[in-house]
């Protein structure tokens, strides 16, 4: 079988900063440094000053674009920079732009040129209530990589994805067909909260090794030795585990990015000792 | 009760135009005419001389994001210049952002900053898997408007949207929790692909007079008549129907507009005779 090649690197990368850690590029210009306002582009300025710090210690970074589309063209500017400058100078950290699109068809390939063309990400989160036919202009690129939405991990989440259907819950009747269907191409991967392990822990027994994307640790609540225990894979892989806030907001004043560093450690060190 | 302010736009409008239709601002570079490759900003020239064309025969105008986004900052640059002529020339005309989003509560805030604060749109189109509880910051905005995917025109739309639960489709049972839960404001609708019809009429059945966004009419291949049988609500209202592509894409010489114009004029009067 031919590795997927964001999971080729994702490994890679994983094996090298012995780390499961995903921070989350979630900037809010009301939340950064007051200094760096000063910045010709401040939210750029932010996720350089965090990239510098941590990039040993992480597999990958998770863009969420919401943050940049608040503020506007200028923000997706911002945006793109950051690609290009982790393309540049840490070309082995695969990024993930989470950016929860789906659409028709014909749409979708509109979406496909702005992430994979514009904006060159190796990984994408969707939304699933289209359903697999819609998806394909996605699931047909061989070379990026899907996390589609399981089991998110908002309070809430669970009046469609508990609803029973086919004598399951429905996230875990997603998940089985994302596993058995979509994943034709090894370019699929769920989005299973941190904050709800119990479902974590079945959703990892229905899907083998696929790999996870779980957001909740950190300002969401979700516990790391619950986490790990429930979602690894056999090997203690299969995850990349997101922090944002918890992470990037970790200091406030001039030395914020070393404070990000330490955290960022902090929480790789809490769930290597899980694995 | 209070009429939100969307809705009594639309209404205003459609009373005013004698018109259902809702064109979908969608420009493609590759589709537009050609020679409008020379403008500064061929997409806005597209859509400007799309809305110079039109706005006496539809009720709103969609732009679904996704083809603005395709081309970058540039194409956020040529969505803001359209909102903006639209709001200045049109005031009357209100403004669905096809951008079908949804994700936690504190990642809505970007969004409701992107569209509501950056680009002022009135309505928007939103995925429904994660629940009220995280589109709460959305669906807290009474003066706004939301479009919840419900059954989407998509072929395959029906892998998840048809699963049985609680003894009804899941497209069934997400309508009544959006009538009957969500829309506490009365700013809540639902999508409704004008490519299944049956579906279109049990969605009315259930949901009284709420408003339905209706697309595939047009390319996807909908029915206008079977359409608007379906999907009137008890005063011939209660429908936005979308058609992007059979009208932008009517003629593709110097008379673009023109040809757009006499094909958007002959989908307003087909559904105006089922009425």
């Amino acid at each position: 079988m031919v590795k997927n090649k964001f999971i080729a690197k994702l490994e890679a990368i994983q094996q090298k900063n012995n780390s499961l850690v995903c921070i989350g590029l979630d900037p809010d210009i009301k939340k950064i440094p007051q200094f760096l306002l000063k910045h010709k582009d401040p939210i750029f300025s932010f996720n350089k000053a965090i990239i510098d710090a941590t990039y040993d210690l992480v597999c990958t970074y998770k863009p969420n674009i919401a943050f940049y589309e608040a503020e506007g063209e200028k923000g997706l500017k911002s945006l793109k920079k950051t690609v290009i400058y982790l393309k540049k100078k840490h070309l082995h950290t695969p990024i993930i732009l989470d950016a929860k699109r789906a659409d028709i068809g014909n749409t979708n390939q509109a979406y496909i040129k702005a992430f994979f063309k514009e904006l060159k990400v190796d990984a994408l989160t969707l939304h699933p209530y289209l359903g697999q036919k819609a998806l394909e202009p996605f699931l047909d690129l061989k070379d990026k990589f899907f996390f589609i939405l399981c089991r998110t991990s908002n309070p809430g989440a669970g009046e469609f994805q508990d609803l029973k259907v086919r004598n399951m819950p429905f996230y875990l009747y997603l998940a089985k067909q994302v596993a058995h269907k979509w994943n034709k191409n090894h370019n699929c991967g769920l989005v299973v909260g941190a904050t709800y392990p119990g479902e974590l822990k079945k959703v990892r027994k229905l899907i083998g090794g696929m790999t996870l994307l779980i957001p909740g640790i950190g300002k969401q609540g979700g516990n790391v030795k619950k986490t790990i225990k429930a979602g690894q894979n056999s090997k203690g892989l299969g995850m990349v585990i997101n922090s944002s806030r918890g992470i990037i907001y970790a200091g406030s004043g001039k030395d914020f990015a070393k404070s990000a560093r330490k955290t960022a450690d902090d929480l790789r060190q809490e769930i290597n000792k899980y694995r």
